[in-house]
C-alpha cells in the first residue's frame, strides 16, 4: 500500500542519563532514536495513518537499531539507504524547574549528511502520496543535503502533492543569513510552512512569549507578509511561556485563508520538551490529510502536543482517542477501571 | 495471637513500567502486588495492629510471591489457600500533568475468582476478631465471589463482628443493575459503608466534584437514605478534585448518627494514585478500632490517604508519627537531622 | 509484497527476572514476547526473507507491545487480529548450573486460544507464499485451536505450499493420548516435520541423550515408519546433551529420502534456552527455502541455534553473517577492529 | 504455634555493586540482608517448617527493613529487639574466574553486638522448640555477646533441647587464641558442631583441600578427638575444591556414633558464595528435624548448598523439591514445561 | 599549585533508594558521596577554583571510593588520610509533596571522628591557602574533632587565612549546650559565618520562615549581636519557605559592615535538598574570593543554591555559566540548540 | 609533582547494553571511557605510581565527563585540551561461548584525530618524566596525528626518556602498507614495543595461536630481526588461545638482549576483553619502571592482564596486592574474611 505521507530528514541516536542526572553524572543512557521529520512519521502511523520515513543510516546495528525503532511504531522503512560513516546522535539533559534541559549534538560527518540526492528515487517515493514534509534542520547540514531538500520538495510539488516545512532554524549548524537564503528558496515550493522564526526576513516587534506578551497584531502582519511571498496556504506558530524548566503554558497560532486563529492554551507539566513541536505539525499534518477544517486540526496539533509534553522520547505515543478527549475538555484524569 | 482485623478479597501482581514510559514503550516492568483488600490489611498492620488477609492464589512462585509481599509488611497469611490457574495482574502506566493514569486489568480466570465457600472455614478465621472487611470489588469477580462474600459478612455479623464494605464499583466487572442487586442484599450486613457511589439507587444532582462544585446538602440527603434503607451506623466518601493527573486536592465526608462531617482538604501532588481509597478506608477502620470519635477517625484517614499519593505500589507505607504529623498540622517538610 | 513464509501461533508476554534471580526474588521483570511460530517468523526476517505472522491478540497496550516486538524485527503483522480477553504470558527464571530453567505458564483464556478458524481469511494470507509453518502447541490451546490449524494447513496443503509442523509436545496443555489423535490427523497435510516425540506412536530404546548415550539407528527406524505413515519429505530432531544448565552439547538429525544425517555438534554455554528449537526450525526452513540441499540447511540450522543459546529473548538475533561464519569453522571469536 | 527451630545471631544489611563491578566502579548497590543464623532460619522456612530468629536492629527504617526482609520468607521476627546504634552491614564484589570474591565488613557498634543477654526472656524463647542454633561468629562480637551466647546455649541446653553451633572462624573478629577460649566453653552445651577449623586445638596435616589433597583419614581423627573431648553426637566439615573463583567442588564429611561418611560431591558454577556453609547447615538442621539418617541428612544438605551457589543473595531459595530432585540424581536440567 | 580554598570535615557514603521509594520498599540503593565541607570543595573547583579537602577515611575500598568521588569533581584529595574503622554514611529517602525527606545517619565510630589532630600537618596543609572553611557539624562528631577543628581554625588565623563556619547545628550528634558552648569557643577564630541558628544564645522573636512570617528586624539585631560579640566580617542566614516537600521559596541575608541584605527570592521546585545550605555557602565564598562585593557574592550564592535544588547528589553541578544566567534574570529555560 | 609516566592517544566513550544483550536489543548503554593510551595511564595510578595522559576532548560535558573519568582513578588531566567538534566514541557488544564481541566504531571527526602537535608543550610535559607511551592506533587517526606522534616521541627520547609503542594495528582504520611506512618511521624513536604483528615486515610461519599451535622458534627470529632493525631494547607479544567468547588462553613473550622468554598461562573466563592488552602494557611499564627485571615485570604482566579480564570497562582495576597474589601462585579464590 502506498503511504499517504512521506517525511525526510535525520534520525538520531539519542542518549540521555536517566531520571533528573546531569551529563556529568551519567554512568548509563536511556537510549531511544528520534528527529524532526521521523517524528512526524512516528506520530501518524500512531493515529492510523500510512506513513514513510526517507533517510540513510549506516550499515551497522546502530543504523539497523534506528530502522527497528521506526518500524516498532509502524513506520515504512523502505526507503531509508544504508551506508556511509555513522549515526548522528546527541545528548539530551532533561532540565527540570529553573535548571534548563541541556542538548550536546553530535551529528557531524553522518551518513545522511553526505547523502547524494540521486540515491533516492523520489518518483517512486513520492508515488501515490498526499503529503510531503521536512525541515529546516534537512537543508542546514550540509550543501548535498540542500540539493536533497530541493529535488524532494521540487519533485513533490510537480505531482501535486502537498508539501510541507517545518522551519526549525538551528543556530548551531548554520548562520541567519545562510537559512534565510536557503529557505527562501526552498519555501517556493511550499504549501504548509510550520514556525514563525524571524528566517525569513520577517520580524515582530515588542513580542515576547517567555513574558506572555504576545503581539497579536504583529504574528498577524507576519503572516500574512510571508503568505505574499511564498504564496503558503497555512502558516502555523507555536507558543510556549516558560513559567519554569518543568511548567509550560502552550498554544499555537494558525493562518490560512487571510484569517488568524488562535488556539486554546494548555497549562503542561514537561516530562520531555523535546519533540514537541513535532508533535504540533503531525497533529496539523493528521488534521488537514483527513479533512478538518484549518481551526480543528490546530486544535487537534495543540492538544496532541500538549499530551507529548508528558511522554519521554521524541515520539508522540499520545493514541487517537487520548487526543480527542483532550480536546474536547476532558481532563479530570480519573483512572478509568 | 487473633487478628484484629480481617479482610477478604483478590490480590493481584501489578506491573508497571518505570518512571513515566508508557506501556508501549515498556521493555521492563517494576513489579509490587495490592488489591483494594490487601492493601487495607498491609496499612493496618503498618499502624500496629493484626491484620490477617484472606484469600486463594495460585501453587507457583507468583502466587507465593504474592503472600510473601504481603508478609513483607506483617501481615498474616495463614488463611491464604493455594491452588487454581492463576493470579490475576494488572498494568499500570503512571499518568502525569494531562495525561491520565492508564490501568490494563488481566484478571479473568484467576484463582480467586473461582474459589469456593466451603474453602474457607470462617468460624475459624473470625474466631476473636475485631473487624471484617470486604469491597464490591470481591463479589464482581463471579457468581462464587458473591457466594463467598456472603457467607463471609453473614458469618461476621452473627459474631458480632463489625463489618464494613467499600463499594468501589468497576464498570469494567459487571453493570450497574448486576452490582446495585448483589450489593443490596450484602448491604444487609454491612456496617460501615465506604463509598458513594450512586450504586444503591440514590443519586446527587447539581454536584461534579472535578470542577469543584460540591453539593454538601446532596450528599447529606444521600447518606440518610442510605442509612434509613441499610441501617449503617457510618456512611463515607473520599472527594478528588483533579487539577491534573499531578495535582489534586483531597477531602472527605463521614456520616453517622444523623450527622455528617467534611475533613480537612489536602493539596496532593501525586506519585501513585492507585490505593488511595484504601489508605482512607484503613485510616478510617484504624481509627475506629482504637476507639477515636468518627470525626477524628476521618481526619486521620485523610491524613494517612493525602500522604499515600506521595507513595508508590498499592500499600500505604505512611507511618503512625507520620499521619499524626500531618493531622496536626505539621506540613513544613524540614529533613529532620 | 507478499511474504515468503507464514507461521501462525500464539504470541506471548515473556517475564523474566534480571539477572539470576529467582522468581520469588524478582522485584521487577525484564519484559519481552515470543511464542514458537512468532521465533520463526522474527529469524526469517532477520535472515532477509519475508515473514508474516498470524495470531491474535486483545485490543490494549500490551497486545500493541506485542505486534511492536514483531515490527520492529521485520515480521508483516498485518494478519494479526485484535480482540479478545488478553494476551497469555509466562514467567521466565533462567536457570544456571545445576538450577535448572524454570517456566510459569499464565496462558489460559488468551485472546487466541478462543478465535475462531473463520475469523481469518486463508484464502488471501497464503497467497503467493512459500511455505507456512505452525507448531504443536498451537492445536493444544483450545478446541478452536485444533480447527483452526486444520483449516490452515489444508489450505495450504491444497495450494501446494510447503507445510512444516514442530510438534513440540507440551505436557501441561493437553494428555499424550489427545496430542497424538490431534497431531496425527494433522500430519496428513505436512511435509516437514520438526521433533522425534514420541508423539505419534513411536519410541526409540535405549536412548538417553542427558547422558550422551544415542541411539542412531532407533532414530533413523523411528524416521522411517514416520515417513511410511505420514509421507513427511523431511523429519528432524535436534539433540541436546545436558551437562549442566548452563553447559550444553548441541545438534541434530535430519531424515529425507530415506537417508539420515547426524550435523556437527557444538559445546554451548546458556545465556538462554528459551526458543532454541525454533531457532534450528527457522534456520531450516531459511535454508530449504533459499534452496540449500537438505544436509547444509540442517548444518546452517544447527549452528543458527547454537549460537541463539548465547542471545537473550525468544528471538534469534545472530545475523546470516554470524551463522556462516560459525558454519564455516570460525571458532576464534577475536573481536573484529 | 511454637518455632520448631530457634537461631540467633546478627542480621546485616548486605550492599554489592551490580553484576560484576568492583567496588570503586559502583554507582548503585544492589540491597538484601542477611547472617549466618539468619540465613538458616530462612532456609528452614523455606523447607516448610517454622523458624524464629533472635536478633536486635535499630529502632529505624533499616532495622525495620532487615526484619521485613525475615518476614518475606516466612520466619518468625517476634523475639527481634529494636533499639541500639546500628545494622551492621557488609559490602560484597562477587568474584569471578581468577579473581576471588571480597568482603569489606562494617559491624562496629551494631546493635546486636551491644545487646545484654538480660534483653531476651529465654526461657519464653525456647518453650517447645526442637533445635536451638547459633555460630561462633555471635560470640566474636563482643563480650557482651559471649554472655549472651553463653546463656542462650545453657538455657537450650537444661531445657533438653538439640543445640548446634557453626564453628564459622572470622579472623577479622578475634584471634585464634581468644576464640579457642570461648568456643571451648560454649561446646560444653553443644550437641552438633559444623565446621572443622583447628579453633579447637585439633589440626590435620597434610590436607589442602584447594588442590584437591584431603586427608580422610586425618579428619576422622579429628572428629574422634572433638568428641571425646566435648560429647558432640555429630560434626560436620565442608569441603570446597576451588577451581576457580567461578567453579568449586563441593562435598561434605559428616561424623557420629563413631563413623565418617563423605557425601557425593557436586561441581558447582558459582553465582553467589555467601551462606553457602549456612544453606550446608540448614540443610542438615531441616534432615535430622524431620528424622533423616545422619547420612541421607548430610546428602540433603550437600545437595541443598550446592544448589545455594547458584542462587543469588545469602539465603537458600531452592525448594524442598530441587533438593530432593538434586539429591535423587536429576541434573539434567531440562526445562519443565 | 596551592588549593586557594581548603575544607575540612567528614565525607560519608549516601544510599538512597531509587525515585521516590521508602526506605521500607529499597532493594537497591544509589551511591553517592557527600559531607557538608565536601560539598563545598567540589562547588568550588566546579566553578573552576582550586579546593583541597581534609579529612580521613578508611584504607578499603569503601573510603577509595569516596576519595575517587572527589577526584571525579576536581577536588585535591592529598590530604586525606587512610585508616581507621569505617566511612560513616546515611540513608535519604527523598520527600515529595507532603511527605519530608527523611535521613538516616549512620556515622558513629568513623575514621573521621577518631582522628588526631596531630596526624594532619596543617603548616603544610594552609600553605599559601586564602580561605579555609568547616562546618558545626565537624566539632560535633567527637572530643578528638572539637580539638582537631580548633587547631585547623587557629593556624588558618595565625596565617591570615579568610577562616568560615557554617554553624550547622545537628541535634542528633549533640545538644545545644553543648554545641553553644563549642561553637562560642571556635567562633573566636572565625571571619564568615553561616547560618543564624540560634545557637550562640541568639534568638528572633516571632518569626516563622514556613509560614513566609519573617521578622527582618529581628535578624538584623541578631547580626549585629553576633558580630559585636565574636567580630564576624559577615554573617549570612538561607531563608527557605517550605509550601510543600517538593516547592519552596529560598533567599538569604547577608550582614557585613553594619548592613543587612536580602537576596531575591527563587521558587525552587526540588529534586534533591541534601547540601543546598553548602551551595549557598560554597556561591558565597566563590563569589568573596573572587574579589564580588558581599551583595553581589550573595546574589551568586542564593541563585547557585537555587540551581542545586533541581540537582541529584549532595554536590552542586551547576556550571558557571548557568548560575550566572540565572543570577541574571535569564529562567525562560529554552533548550539550547 | 611531575608524572612518572606519560601516555598520549584519544580517549571515547564506551557504549555498550547491559548484560549480554545485542546491540539491536540494548534499550540503554552502560557508559564508560577508554582508549589504549589512558587504560595504561589508569592501571599504573592504580599501581601507585604518578602518570598523566595527554589528549584533546571537546569543550561540552561528554568531553568533560571523559577527563572526570580520568580524575576519578587518579590520572593527571591537566595536559588535555579542549576544543575541536566531538568525543569519539564506541559501541561495545559483549560475547559469549560461540559468539564473539563486537565493536562499533564511531571515531571519525573526533577531537583528538584533528590536533595539531604545535597545540601541545611537549617540552613542558614531558619535563622530570621517566617514560612515554603511545599506541599505533594514534598515527592511524590522521596525518596530523601522525606528526604529533612523531614530535613526542621524538621529544622524548631527545630528553633520555624510555618511550614504547604498542603496535596495534587497526585494519579498519588505516591499509597495512601505510601502518608499515609510518611506524617504521615512529619506531626509530622506541625503547620497548608492545606487539608482533607482522606490521613491520616481519611474519611468522606456522603459528596459529588460536588452535594452541605456537612456533617459538619463528617468534624468536622476529624478535631478533625486529631488535636488529630498530634497536628496541625488548619487545613483547601477548598469546591468546580462544577456546571461545568466553574462556581463553592468556600469557605473553618477551624479548630483550638477545634472549626470549615465556610467561606462565592462565586459564581465564572473561567479563570484559577490551582493554586487555593494555593491561599487558601496563604491568610491563609498571614492572620496568619499578626496577623490576624483564621476566619479573612480564610476569607481572600477564598476571595483571589476566586479571583485567575479570573486570568491566577498559581500566584495569586489580590491585597490586592483587597482582602479586595471583602472580604469587594464589589463585584459591577463597573469601577474605
Amino acid at each position: 500500500m502506498s503511504a499517504q505521507v512521506v517525511t525526510m530528514g535525520e534520525i538520531m541516536l539519542r542518549l540521555s542519563p536517566p531520571g533528573f542526572k546531569r551529563l556529568v553524572q551519567a554512568d548509563s543512557f536511556e537510549a531511544t532514536y528520534g528527529g524532526a521529520e521521523a517524528n512526524v512519521a512516528v506520530a501518524l502511523c500512531n493515529y492510523g495513518l500510512q506513513a514513510s520515513f526517507v533517510s540513510k543510516v549506516p550499515d551497522n546495528p546502530v543504523g539497523q537499531s534506528a530502522i527497528n525503532h521506526l518500524r516498532r511504531y509502524g513506520v515504512d522503512t523502505q526507503y531509508i539507504l544504508r551506508g556511509g560513516d555513522r549515526l548522528g546522535l546527541y545528548f539530551l539533559e532533561t532540565g527540570v524547574s529553573m535548571r534548563a534541559s541541556q542538548v550536546v549534538y553530535d551529528r557531524v560527518a553522518s551518513s545522511f549528511a553526505d547523502v547524494n540526492a540521486c540515491e533516492f528515487d523520489f518518483d517512486k517515493i513520492l508515488d501515490g502520496v498526499s503529503w510531503f514534509h521536512t525541515t529546516g534542520i534537512t537543508p542546514a547540514l550540509s550543501p548535498k543535503a540542500v540539493a536533497l531538500t530541493e529535488l524532494a520538495l521540487k519533485t513533490a510539488k510537480a505531482k501535486g502533492i502537498t508539501t510541507s516545512i517545518d522551519l526549525n532554524y538551528r543556530k548551531k549548524l548554520w548562520s541567519k543569513e545562510k537559512a534565510e537564503t536557503v529557505l527562501s528558496t526552498l519555501c517556493r515550493y511550499v504549501d504548509v510552512c510550520m514556525g514563525a522564526d524571524p528566517l525569513l526576513g520577517f520580524t515582530i516587534k515588542d513580542s515576547d512569549m517567555t513574558n506572555g506578551n504576545l503581539n497579536l497584531q504583529g504574528f498577524n502582519n507576519m503572516f500574512k507578509c510571508m503568505t505574499d511571498r511564498f504564496g503558503f496556504k497555512c502558516i502555523t506558530a507555536s507558543l510556549r511561556e516558560s513559567y519554569s524548566a518543568s511548567d509550560n503554558g502552550w498554544s499555537a497560532l494558525v493562518y490560512g485563508k487571510s484569517r488568524m486563529y488562535h488556539t486554546k492554551q494548555y497549562n503542561v507539566r514537561v516530562v520531555d520538551r523535546v519533540g514537541t513541536g513535532d508533535s504540533f505539525t503531525s497533529g496539523l499534518i493528521y488534521g488537514l490529510v483527513t479533512g478538518m477544517p484549518m481551526t480543528d486540526a490546530a486544535e487537534f496539533a495543540v492538544a496532541a502536543s500538549a499530551l507529548k509534553h508528558t511522554i519521554l522520547g521524541d515520539f508522540n505515543h499520545a493514541s487517537l482517542a487520548e487526543v480527542n478527549d483532550l480536546m474536547m475538555g476532558n481532563e479530570s484524569n480519573r483512572i478509568q477501571r
